[in-house]
């Protein structure tokens, strides 16, 4: 049976890569993409990946077949959720969405962050958070009250706090890391990371050969990254870009919590690790000794970790690596999608990069 | 029914984007992969791409394994191919050739061009050459040959020939270009093209932020082109360097061959390449006004073309877009299989680019 | 004696090119740079590169300041200059102009290939066409009407003409090319070719990891490069695109014209071209057998040239190497300016790239 | 007058730089570059940005004319440093080395770092630590002893040691940093850094559209940057590696002090950061809000320090960013001969990068 799928915002960049996981999903039937600002013009044209994909041309996304849609991918920019998500479950359409819309439990800390008052809180009590590795019982509620007839709503984690996440929750859940440490998460993005939008930073003449930072001490991944890891306040992260399309590499600096921590292998916090993430197809725990590299993940919904204990200051050391467009949004989300709609977790989803 | 299938020389990048395919293919089951340097180390540990998708580790080529395979694919340099493919041939095992050792139908044209004297050949006579699109025949006979017991020999058409014949022999079949005119063949690649080995060229601080062109006059690609266009000695071809991994664009230019010829329009010549190639899934002739960039076709087995007609010099000038890695290696070379046993010729090759 | 000079268009690439190459200029002092559109901004708020450099902020493109200078470059978009420049030239400011709106010898090809008319056709009779290694007369002239008093009026050429012309003009004015043969350019550039402004082109997620050839049969720089070398409607040029910022390197196929000629050796060759390019400092004239890289030049006025010759075709292939901005704009109108100035060619000018 | 000039070890990346610099410092003449591996190449065939520049070849490290020089730079790995600084010093030759074997104070510490003996540990009792804007005094009595006519050796800092230090060092000594808390360095370096030798890391296939850690909690550059923060064990310090040639950037985490530290504002801590930089030409600390980006000191010997205060943690963040090749080895080592030879701190040294 096939789902009729529709992708709101599906000329940005994850909006795109949702395109592209939804056409070669065997359970999934696309049915319309919208762009306001391109309404018209054929998918094919502006992405000519995807010739002979595909006659789809983007429509508005106020065009009626969105409502017609079993589930819609949400691609837009934030608040602009805020604005279709309560008409479409309303419609009784189960929404994902990819924006940090409904990721902050708390509205007040969405309004601190994003500057704009949360215009329908209470979706944020029933909504599942969409990170599957880490919220299991969230999407496994949403899949019941999807198979009792139920339009759900799934807000999907952002990309560095996956990444960060999955390299740091299962130390932290353990009760390995100090609790009123700071947490520091370094991190380094792609550039398909900013967005499509034009600016001096993504002209390709302002980011090749380029290396920085942006946003420290106020990027708004940081109170997402401290309610995953249930760490308010003492998330420090700062984000960098660097010249490449797609690829996330999150470094958590986790100091550790007692001597019995300190006196941990690299090799049993391995273990532990892949025992928290046995039977996730989507998360690899690398060999103790080995780092993630995104080029190995790139184009994949695999995240990959990699550990590391600094004896000298006591500190975990631990490194996620996904693709930002895929595990960091749009694959994630098929994911989600997938685990709502009682199919398997990983239908249509690539799980291998390409080796060079 | 899975075919057996090993890989020779999977350690390089031809060979692991064979080994990419291969193992994501519904009918082949990839029994050995094989590699004297790195024998004994998994495949895994040099590519963590292909973390949890097997535990596969390098053998040498002398692996017993090799011959038991139904059909094997060499990706090892040219005059290794020379010394495994009789012997695999002899002991039933079908073919299929990365390498140049087979291409040209003139074993003296190899000696020339390759520096070495020719081992097999009458292997020449009765292999087919791997181009499905322009060399459909050769394919249908080997797949007859097959059917009917037989192992048989296929050598895949090199990277540049590829997408430079697909660019072009269209128009030089259809009669429209001046028989003794020289053809200029201008191709531009990435890095993977000039393969894994190290050298001042494929650093990364040599080959970044750097156009250059080599072999002017001299690639060995110059006669396969040749060969392929029915226009010995009539090819001039430069190849270039550019900074990316993957892709591969070959600008060649046609003189047209009457008045006839250049009263054509680009429009009705789009009609004819679109005919050519009707009902071949990998080739994709776009719109007129249109010209391919190789990021629509990478990680895909397909290609773009592309045709523009230049009437103050009476030039069709056709532009071609692929993968060097996929269509201009592997892919094909997987396609040329799936041909020859019968198989549908999509099975297990990717049919579009990555979006962004 | 420092000269008093302005930059018009100072914000984009070629203009703020100019901007790094006048200030560390010994006998240039900057004392106006303009942008319409950042009026008012610090350079160094926009290009961090010149903090500690300069205090300078963009005026109006009629900022009085402008008129009162000894010698301004114009680095304004095709058509502005034809509005700026006889205003300038009559207040008896020098005018070296960056664009196109001078280059080509008749008004109606002008108006054909960029779709405007020519304000100032009068001015085409008397302006010095800026290529000093191959119009030496041209600038010689200006020197002396300078010396005596006048101001006057380069137009710098092109960076493909540019790059094409200093490759291919040795050639062709020793009578080494068939006389009525199509002669093919075909060019890579890197992305500051394609200017500041962003399109989906030149969003770093489009470029990069990309190839494309773009404008084929129809790029403006056709008729210029047909100019240059002599050989109007014989030109066929093809630019692509490739993934580094600076960088422009041009492939040019001249057919031989006579036996004698196909019996030249690229050692002669390189002699002839040596001896043409004698006494020039910024041309470089590879050894036979070698072929330039386009980092070898980056960030230098220095154009590289190599040479090959195709037996079997009969063609000589002549490859050039610059950096677009540099070379291939405001580079190449600093060496006009010093010229017409009576200064040392080389003066301010970077005669070496970096070496990694 | 010019001072005789040597480099060991100018084939590789931070040699040539080093070999860039000379040629264009008005008081330097390089009588010898050597190279044991390339003996008797020409320096522009390796290198061809350098045609025209130079008709030097590569000699061995032993050749006389080494200890003919007035000043040596030594390129060279660590432990050949070792090998070759006290017979050149015997000879009268000053030496600046840009390798790591006289960084550590503490011959232990290089032998548990470097895994080799220290052969010449008197030398570090003598040696001036070389990093001008944080060791002043070290660099000053160096420049007493050579105008005495003494020979004397200087151990630049490494590359990530120095943008780091220059980052935080003048928090740290004003005492706004907590006294036992880890001082965390995240850092990402350009691929020039990982050196000319080819590994998978440094193939451009490796490298490209790939972001990593590497040496995780084992880098040697951990105990210099302890050593220069007067913080034994309290650094932990993770490279990164980054798709482009030159370029480093530093973030590093400074855990403010008290309550009053933690009330200071982003602009009194840039003001005091400029005062301990006052009169320092080469390091640029940005406007409160603004951080560095490494292409804007790209060629240059410029480091760009940013600041920002994280409230909510109480941490400093401070990014510095340098060119690894220029800043953060060859420059720094003019830099250094400058101050110890009495010229012009600035003589020779590039003080701003491309604009683009």
């Amino acid at each position: 049976m096939a789902y009729k799928v529709g992708i709101v915002g599906a000329a940005g960049y994850a909006g795109v890569e949702a395109v592209r996981l939804v056409l070669q999903h065997p359970s999934f039937e696309l049915a319309v993409i919208t762009s306001n600002a391109d309404e018209g013009q054929r998918l094919d044209s502006m992405y000519p990946a995807f010739a002979g994909q595909t006659d789809l041309a983007f429509s508005r996304h106020d065009d009626p077949a969105v409502k017609d849609c079993d589930l819609v991918f949400l691609a837009v920019p934030h608040t602009a959720a805020l604005a279709q998500a309560p008409g479409l479950l309303e419609a009784g359409v189960t929404v994902v969405d990819l924006s940090a819309d409904y990721r902050l439990d708390d509205p007040a800390v969405y309004e601190q962050w994003y500057g704009a008052p949360h215009t329908s809180p209470e979706l944020l009590k029933t909504r599942a958070f969409g990170l599957p590795e880490l919220f299991a019982d969230d999407l496994a509620q949403a899949a019941e009250k999807h198979a009792a007839g139920q339009a759900v709503l799934v807000a999907c984690a952002g990309c560095y706090p996956t990444a960060t996440s999955l390299a740091a929750a299962p130390a932290v859940r353990a009760g390995l890391v100090a609790p009123d440490a700071t947490i520091v998460v370094d991190a380094i993005s792609g550039v398909t990371g900013a967005g499509k939008g034009c600016t001096a930073r993504t002209h390709y003449c302002g980011a090749d050969e380029n290396l920085e930072a942006y946003n420290v001490a106020r990027h708004r991944h940081t109170p997402e990254i401290a309610q995953i890891l249930g760490r308010p306040g003492r998330v420090l992260f700062t984000p960098h870009l660097a010249p490449l399309k797609r690829g996330l590499l999150s470094t958590v600096y986790l100091p550790l919590s007692s001597d019995a921590a300190r006196d941990l292998t690299v090799e049993s916090l391995v273990d532990q690790y892949r025992a928290f993430y046995a039977g996730r197809p989507f998360v690899q725990v690398l060999p103790a000794g080995q780092l993630p590299k995104t080029s190995s993940v790139a184009g994949s919904n695999v995240a990959q970790v990699g550990l590391a204990i600094d004896r000298a200051t006591g500190t975990l050391v631990a490194v996620g690596a996904i693709d930002n467009l895929c595990k960091g949004a749009a694959g994630q989300a098929v994911q989600c999608a997938n685990i709502v709609l009682g199919l398997p977790e990983t239908s249509g989803l690539p799980t291998a990069g390409l080796p060079v």
